[in-house]
């Protein structure tokens, strides 16, 4: 069983705008005691660079030197964004008073909702049908929230997310937890991101609404899922295949995780199986791990799309080279033999090399290890590079050589090595800046130009005219 | 078919103390050239604590500070070890002069040996028969080498290996690039090292010789090997099967890459299939990557292994607690229910708590969370304990719960986690130095959680009466 493609009419139900790019941000439940949700929050927001209205009616003073205020009702101003720092039954109350103010988005990170069983199902049907009345976008109830590192917005109760770097990877999870997880390994191994979005119970904003604001965002070059169920499937994928971004997905679930995934989002993780193949048609590679889906959205981002699956390799070191190998054939991806062309280049410039097939293996790094890999990346066979080279402190990598390529051959080149941080880090950020994106572990790298001719593969496959349309 | 068990007398062919523990070294072909081999590994071994002797006929002058000899047969005194940077033509006839020089171990860096064709394989088989008639035990060749960061000894060619942390886990690769891979990676995170040794074409130190003297090392807590394939494969397994130290293993080659690895280290890759089958059923769990060995090894050799495959999992946030449960239940692990009592004490520290079967979801961090991980420990069902949390810097780790926890209830408790690394990296330091590795992604942590599951079960399953004796 297959789920049917029909292009869908999708409108906006809001202005996203309101919530991702707010001038005046209200945060309600404000606190002055720290480890408190309202005082991460008001720390987090406080100096966003538009007005920041701390709320509390129990509260004197100031916060973070706003003076708080009682009610939303009480801004003389046009809010667009409040925080939503207060617990479960006062939310409903709350999102009315937004409604009065004319507040337009919402995030409401407290739990005990839709998750939390029937109770929490009512309280969350009656703030959502306020919300709509009143046309709040929310975000949540059940998320720790967002995060757009380029404006500073840090829409999170987290510690640490001002360090998420500013890049092109946007991040939209169902889980506000995992949103976060993700955007920290992305810091750690300095990825850049447009977007950290965590969707919690998708009162009124889901996959779909954030989706299709970030196709609209000029800084997003490849958006990530996280998906543990949702009701609505063909929807989703609907909006997936709409979107001229690249999309990958990582869908949570395959084991049975029903009971505990339902305490969570209130959402089943449904058929896995089903899943897969429905991503897969509407063209979105799905991979299976959080460092899997941000490798594969970081270069997605950030270098060319391949046009199909054919992986040129080349390698200094054989054993990292078939464990690349063997990784990339049991994904699916093809190593096909180089043109005699290129094989006779490479002999010429290597003569005696170890092994001169796809793989290449030049047996240790060398002066012209770049031109082997510029000679590979021009062979018409391939429509991406990996390449894998034992860092060197005497030769370094061979950056000037691979300056452009990418571009140039309108292919991925993808590098992987391994070497002492200390020497390896200068010329790892010198090869990044040039358009080669580097991984530290061979498996990462072949996982990402697997995930990317995947790309290829269900997109060649989906709906070659439509998808035409889209690229 | 399976293979058969048969505990082997297997008998040391060498001391491999002259290799691994030398008193004096002889380094051939060494070079004052920066970037050449006999360069780099004279520059790592120059201070290694014993006496250097650089060998090169054409050299003059001194290399580091030592005066050159012509040969080793110059050398007035027992030379342990030789490190031969020489290429592959020249190797039998610096053999046969460590024949007579007394030399009792030597590396053999260069390649051009059984992995290059028949020529070479008819050198290989001649410098072994010298070695053999001597005495002389060869890593090697086709090599990058050896580490013993413990000591100082850097018997690799490699730029930066003095950065490898010593340590408790000894890595055994089958070829030294791989070797490498494995070893920087753990540099980079922090996980200390006994041994790493590159066996590249095993002239006549292979696996089983390396295994047997690791496990005689106090130093080392596990082993963990990179298989690409060997012709005895049960010798391998044998004496995996008799040592006492936990070992790991990753066999490379499921998909068809036996021409490229055949020119690689000279071996096929054999049956992907029967090599799983084989380890499991002699007590070596097999894993799917560079890393997941590096994160097992370690775990393994630092912390208690787990009696049985029940698995406890206790987490902040329950999205990441979804993929870790979704994660280990794929890898075949249980998570069984809790005792009534720990879900009664649970309940009783957290009134209210979000989810308190197995996982158990504490729907944040708070102050009691370390007390909830040491009931789920303590609980009689489970075998291991997996936790989840989020990163908070005003509520840290819950490191003085956890302090001894482990050692105390004979189980691995092992931590995941996000946050910005400036001020994580404290708060993760206190808690490994407490007995609880940490990971920094939920999948990481599952994956290493389900090997050592894996490590109870083929431990259990194989041979019950001699793996106690083993035990």
């Amino acid at each position: 069983m297959l789920l049917f493609r029909i292009r869908a009419d999708v409108t906006h139900k809001f202005e996203l705008d309101r919530l991702f790019d707010p001038s005046s941000i209200a945060v309600v439940g404000a606190s002055t005691k720290a480890g408190k949700i309202g005082y991460e929050a008001m720390e987090n927001v406080h100096d966003f660079g538009g007005r920041v209205y701390p709320v509390n009616p129990s509260a004197e003073g100031a916060a973070f030197g706003e003076p708080f205020v009682a009610s939303v009702t009480d801004i003389d101003d046009d809010v667009d964004l409040a925080l939503l720092c207060v617990p479960a039954p006062v939310v409903p109350e709350v999102i009315e008073e937004c409604g009065a103010a004319g507040v337009g988005a919402a995030v409401i990170y407290s739990g005990g909702f839709a998750e939390a069983g029937d109770d929490g199902a009512e309280i969350q049907r009656r703030l959502t049908e306020t919300a709509n009345e009143h046309g709040i976008a929310l975000l949540g109830p059940n998320t720790s929230g967002f995060v757009i590192p380029r404006t500073g917005l840090y829409g999170s109760f987290a510690t640490g997310v001002e360090s998420f770097p500013a890049g092109d990877l946007a991040i939209v999870a169902q889980s506000g937890g995992v949103a976060h997880s993700i955007a920290f390994q992305a810091t750690r191994e300095r990825r850049g991101l447009s977007a950290m979005v965590g969707l919690g119970n998708r009162a009124n904003v889901g996959f779909e609404e954030v989706i299709e604001y970030l196709d609209g965002d000029p800084d997003t070059g490849a958006i990530v899922l996280h998906v543990e169920g949702t009701d609505d499937a063909r929807s989703l994928l609907e909006t997936c295949y709409d979107a001229e971004t690249p999309v990958f997905a990582y869908k949570v679930g395959e084991a049975d995780v029903g009971d505990f995934a339902e305490s969570h989002t209130g959402a089943l993780t449904g058929d896995h199986a089903l899943y897969q193949a429905g991503f897969a048609q509407y063209g979105v590679p799905t991979v299976d791990s959080t460092s899997q889906l941000l490798d594969a959205g970081h270069v997605a981002a950030t270098a060319p799309l391949p046009d199909g699956t054919n992986v040129g390799v080349v390698t200094a070191q054989a054993g990292p080279g078939i464990i690349i190998a063997d990784r990339l054939k049991q994904a699916g991806v093809s190593l096909p033999p180089l043109e005699d062309e290129t094989t006779a280049t490479v002999n010429e410039i290597l003569p005696g090399i170890t092994y001169s097939a796809n793989p290449v293996d030049t047996g240790r790094p060398m002066p012209e290890f770049g031109e082997v890999v510029r000679a590979v990346a021009a062979d018409e066979n391939v429509d991406a590079v990996l390449v894998y080279e034992l860092h060197e402190a005497a030769l370094g990598f061979p950056t000037e050589d691979l300056d452009g390529l990418a571009e140039s051959v309108g292919k991925p080149v993808v590098f992987a090595t391994a070497g002492p941080e200390s020497l390896l880090e200068p010329d790892r950020e010198e090869l990044e800046s040039v358009g080669v994106p580097v991984f530290e572990s061979p498996e990462r790298a072949a996982d990402t130009v697997a995930a990317l001719a995947e790309y290829a593969r269900v997109n060649a496959e989906a709906a070659p005219a439509e998808v035409v349309d889209n690229a």
